[in-house]
């Protein structure tokens, strides 16, 4: 199975190491035998017909900063040209996510697609800003399109809402899909005002320099988006969501709701209509009242009730694992 | 696709309710077309080539509290006869759970593999006592055998571990497996002693007028040796299982870990080696320390971490959408 990896950050090399330390299981259990034909960074894109040394790869990545000093050079303005020309069953889109235009990633998709090459990423800002018709280009050129892991990361949410509730009908969803906001509100419960649980946030590596996409509710709006889309069949964008972020929740507010038994949480959710991110009270009861930076998601369904889903929902090879997984799926609809 | 039905309680008249609801949806989006051929209850069976009417079949039951009121006549000892005779794809197995010596399900259960029909079953009995024999009697004769509703209820617990994990490897599970414990634990947390809460718990219709098979945690033995077998291919039966009840869990110790920010709870758990049901102190902030009737299961998983899965873990029409999803599945592999 011929892969195109584009992005080798921290997930594209946990994915690596999957690779690697699977190797025998993979062909074993689904016959797999991947081989990387190609790979891009920052510093460029290097390929190789009979597939890179991925040991090698993670050396030169770990010593020299990017993979260019691999031995075989190119440079960023051929990625496109990669995609559309060298022979390969899946491309694995693992660029940053960019919320405002969706680039580098929405193109590397949208050639991957028109090529007919499978295409599977992580990246939220793509879908988020265009799923329908991202989906409509996949369904057209006949490929599978798969993002288990832009939503919970390695917590399988997408999966157990289309393949473990079949004959049911989920009716709503709601969830918390943003883990440093949670972790925010976690400590603003334990009594730190919001600056203070911003900085403690930050400094256990849980918030970034720029926290915006996080506090002000953008990445959980990305993720409602991509599962009102794939769960309720909505053919929404990010600019159908409400959102209100957490900056203004104040300490007065929590105590306030923690004396009633509720803490207060950044709830994405969706009725099949209406799409809203926004900090309101949870009760402490609530199996969706989770702490610190997991995740959490409630599936209302008309006969089975509600489920809920609890996970981890990032970590480099918690999100690699979800690359696996759609990996494998892909496998089993295709001849390698 | 032609069914023999037996059990027709709570959970037996809410499948029939779900197909006939649902009779539109099933034709449509699964291509299946039930026919209800027998129906079996404490009163004898009744059989009808064409299909048994299931709003009359209902409606009897409801009025005259037999089935074998119907019009067509039949007595308890012709439903072996019935089963190994009787053209039908899946036998649903609806019987009350016995974990003495599993009967009459287990019977029922043989007979329908030894004639080379398809079984799905809520009936935890024949699992927990002999689940790798009848795995094996399955396999010989390349039949489906389907189970979803003994574990979780409507909560769809064994699928998730199964389906939507691949490429990972689950580690260990632990879980609270039984409602009407937990109910107790839940209510001795916020201050009852044992008596007390188990008292409430049958006042709300939580617990049985015998609630050994709750209290003293052989329920939840039954479940976990059916989720260690299917999730972890053990080959495990009920005496494979360290186990305690609840019946003995002080207030005092209650109290005391309460103050430590934990609670006890009814906690069976699957290291791959060892199987155990006992009470134990949980953080309130673990996922899996849920309050009331609820039911939980945390999967640890290699790469993924942790994933836990909340639903209620029982009622009628719950474990009926499990009963259908496990036939959705019987009719993606054979032809009706």
């Amino acid at each position: 199975m011929r892969l195109i990896l584009l992005g080798f950050g921290v997930v594209g090399q946990s994915f690596v190491k999957l690779l690697l330390s699977h190797s025998t299981d993979l062909y074993n259990d689904y016959g797999i035998k991947p081989k990387v034909v190609a790979c891009a960074d920052n510093g460029g894109i290097i390929t190789c017909d009979q597939g890179l040394d991925l040991d090698r790869l993670l050396n030169v990545k770990k010593k020299k900063k990017s993979i260019i000093h691999y031995g075989v050079k190119g440079n960023r303005s051929e990625i496109l040209d990669v995609i559309e020309n060298i022979d390969a069953e899946v491309v694995i889109e693992l660029t940053p996510t960019n919320i405002v235009d969706g680039e580098p990633g929405k193109n590397h998709i949208i050639s991957a697609m028109k090529s007919g090459k499978n295409v599977i990423t992580v990246n939220k800002g793509p879908l988020a800003l265009e799923f329908p018709s991202l989906m409509e280009l996949a369904e057209y050129n006949r490929i599978a399109f798969k993002f288990s892991g832009t939503v919970g990361g390695g917590t399988p949410i997408l999966e157990f809402a289309k393949r473990c509730l079949k004959g049911d009908r989920i009716i709503s969803f709601e969830g918390i899909l943003n883990g440093t906001t949670n972790y925010i509100l976690s400590k603003m419960y334990e009594g730190l005002n919001f600056s203070e649980a911003l900085q403690d946030a930050s400094e256990k590596g849980y918030a970034e320099k720029d926290p915006t996409l996080d506090i002000d509710g953008y990445d959980a709006v990305a993720k409602l988006v991509i599962a009102s889309n794939f769960v309720m069949n909505m053919k929404s964008t990010m600019k159908d969501v409400r959102r209100e972020g957490i900056r203004d929740v104040k300490p007065s507010q929590v105590l306030n709701e923690r004396k009633k038994g509720n803490a207060i949480k950044l709830i994405a959710s969706c009725d099949g209509k209406n799409l809203v991110v926004e900090p309101k009270p949870a009760s402490m009861k609530d199996p969706i009242c989770v702490d610190g930076i997991l995740n959490a998601i409630t599936f209302t369904c008309q006969h089975s009730g509600q489920q809920t889903i609890i996970g981890k929902g990032a970590g480099g090879m918690e999100t690699a694992s979800a690359i696996l997984r759609d990996l494998i799926d892909i496998r089993s609809t295709i001849r390698s």
